[in-house]
């Protein structure tokens, strides 16, 4: 992409009424635009990132089974009357001119259940998981975490359905550790922990996933021992102690609730009557799990996470290019070997923002550290006359030089390293 | 994907509450789920198809430069007051508990407009193209066409924004071709026809694609010497005459709208007062365009044209598997075979849905028509015994007969005939 092209804009101001560390980096990276309190466009730029994070837990939970479906926003009154969760506070409700009225949803038990209870019967077609990748409402009265808590965002739902409670520990494990490589991915693992919560009626406990971030709105303890949290809901039930070993000595630490899993067990089914047939034709009740992702959540937690005072630091697999090709100066020579070198990676599959804007080059490197792409190629007249360009990983300091003939065959091996 | 696992089943039931005809063979090969009039679950092998049809779209706006973002569903008050459309009856209104109001976007000029005002102030930044693939939401008081009018669907939206009318021509011819490049991939092409529509206040005319069937709530008046269509709203004005040739001899067609592309000039423009800084540092109003096109409509079209008695039969390009593997009997050779060619075909990246279930040969020939995957393979006891499988095609009578062992390396090259 020609950054003269790109739409959205970086900008140095920083808004007055955004108090988020994520907010104010993905405007001023030109990522987000907020339209309202809780409620963004996403940008060119930001949508590339939003779509490689989309990509990343959708292969994590194929590969663990899930089956994808897309389930509507307008909601049924009828069904959430059923599980006595009409009405409630966080749920929008919306109007047509002929005065029908919908929830608009900010989950989907009241949708899934019904919905599989019609295609599902017998024992044989057990176990099953289902998700979407879709678009949530909920009236959060206060927006001020950027894209952390918004009123519209795009959330991750999986639901999974069981014959027993066997089978339904085994899948919540499972999705667990598909949500660790998801962690992995997206590089937050090594600061989220597995957080025991509530469990509501249902089961003794839930799990949160936490991720450490003075941005946090949550406040976990950890277990050292056990690499495990517990949640401030129900810390004082445990009588402050880790729900694993025991140990007492729990660190309080600030974090952000980056995924949830919950064994809902008969909660929806129970109030759909949904029942299938066993082995012996005997009808025995459904046993539910949900698990639950936010992708502009986790968008917002790794800017939180990983910037510095220049902006933001992507990691490799959600950056919206792997390279920021920078060409400074009005330079013929310079300015040919630019645009070589961005064909030539553009031919290589190499997602690449080219910096062609008739710009300083103090400019074109602020922006390009509030962008935050891992690598910077510079073409400058300087550096050519040895036949070199500089490159720079946006998370280390200092630059090396480069051969300009070896540049693309560098990239595209992976071998690059600031010095 | 092995068919016994798969959420969402065939049914032969034919829904009383659906009249149309995409709903009903929809719902019967297990593609989509009624939850409302006009509101749809997509089941995954609708997904499937949905998101082929998503990509297809992705590449052909991205090919002439569209730029894609997101925009929020939850629309601000005020600038529809601006427009002028706040209170219409198509606009859905959302309610938060705490009586915060929104509109519910059923197009987005209201929000592109402004946010494309904040980011653009000099000529040198024109044109630019940006869309978005995303859930629009309608006040559609009779739904009554399954996909092809919902409440709630899926709608890419793309908007351009131009110095002045030439350059706003060009891309708006630009934009008329990858529409038809679109059309030609999903094979309704050669039924779509490019039909003058009113302009409004603004331009003498729009364009529609229309798109021959039956099922269709338009009627158009063809050209036959120009190719071209005129709808029913501007035909009487025109004299019954073609636009283009002058050309008397129309003939009139029901047809279903497939897109349409609308030059808006300076309609949202003027209202938002969006203003460019000329070559010569002097004032100018932005000229827009607009182009929209209804996935979900798409995929409805395609199903009323592509069917027979039996069920869907999907164009390739859109296809939720190319292959449909199905294994009769319980032979032991045969599910041998049909497990073996089921791992060849999926190590070859070829979409295949295996049908291991268990159940009759006429069951599963049924189920096969009804989903409409372009290739189906039989495996049975009969023709292993001569080393054979069958294959069918779809939309072909008859089958042949192909060598075990030449079956996968025929499917990949794509040189299968029935005869």
């Amino acid at each position: 992409m020609r950054q003269s092209q790109l739409f959205g804009k970086t900008t140095y101001e920083i808004s007055k009424d955004e108090q988020s560390v994520n907010a104010q980096l993905l405007i001023r990276g030109g990522f987000i635009h907020k339209e309202m309190a809780g409620v963004y466009t996403y940008l060119p730029l930001g949508k590339r990132v939003l779509s490689k994070i989309e990509d990343i837990i959708r292969e994590e939970i194929d590969a663990i089974g899930g089956q994808e479906i897309l389930m509507p926003a307008l909601q049924k009154k009828e069904d959430w009357k059923t599980t006595g969760r009409w009405g409630v506070d966080i749920m929008m409700k919306v109007k047509t001119f002929f005065n029908k009225e919908y929830g608009l949803g900010w989950t989907h038990e009241e949708v899934v259940t019904p919905l599989a209870k019609k295609y599902i019967k017998s024992y044989k077609d057990f176990p099953f998981f289902v998700y979407q990748i879709q678009t949530k409402f909920r009236s959060e009265k206060r927006a001020k975490s950027g894209i952390l808590r918004g009123r519209e965002f795009l959330m991750k739902d999986l639901y999974s359905f069981h014959i027993n409670e066997e089978d339904l520990n085994k899948f919540y494990n499972k999705a667990k550790d598909a949500y660790f490589k998801i962690f992995d991915r997206v590089e937050i693992k090594d600061k989220t922990y597995l957080t025991f919560a509530s469990g509501g009626a249902f089961s003794k406990y839930s799990h949160e996933f936490q991720t450490l971030t003075s941005a946090g709105e949550d406040i976990i303890y950890i277990c050292n021992k056990c690499n495990i949290a517990v949640n401030r809901e129900i810390i004082e039930d445990l009588k402050q102690s880790c729900p694993v070993c025991g140990n007492k000595n729990l660190k309080e630490k600030k974090a952000i609730e980056t995924g949830n899993i919950f064994k809902l067990k008969t909660r929806f089914t129970e109030a759909f009557n949904f029942k299938f047939l066993d082995k012996n034709g005997k009808e025995d009740i459904v046993l539910m799990g949900c698990y639950g992702m936010g992708l502009s959540r986790l968008m917002g937690t790794i800017v939180e996470l990983f910037n510095d005072e220049n902006g933001i630091i992507w990691p490799k697999s959600i950056a919206p290019y792997q390279v920021h090709l920078v060409s400074i100066g009005k330079d013929e020579r310079a300015i040919k070997e630019s645009e070589k070198i961005y064909k030539s990676l553009q031919m290589e599959k190499i997602d690449v923002l080219y910096d062609n804007r008739n710009e300083s080059a103090g400019v074109k490197f602020k922006d390009s550290d509030l962008i935050g792409i891992p690598l910077r190629i510079v073409i400058s007249k300087k550096t050519l006359e040895s036949n070199s360009v500089e490159i720079k990983k946006r998370d280390r300091d200092g630059f090396k030089l480069v051969g300009i003939n070896k540049i693309v065959a560098s990239i595209k091996r992976g071998d690059i390293n600031n010095t």
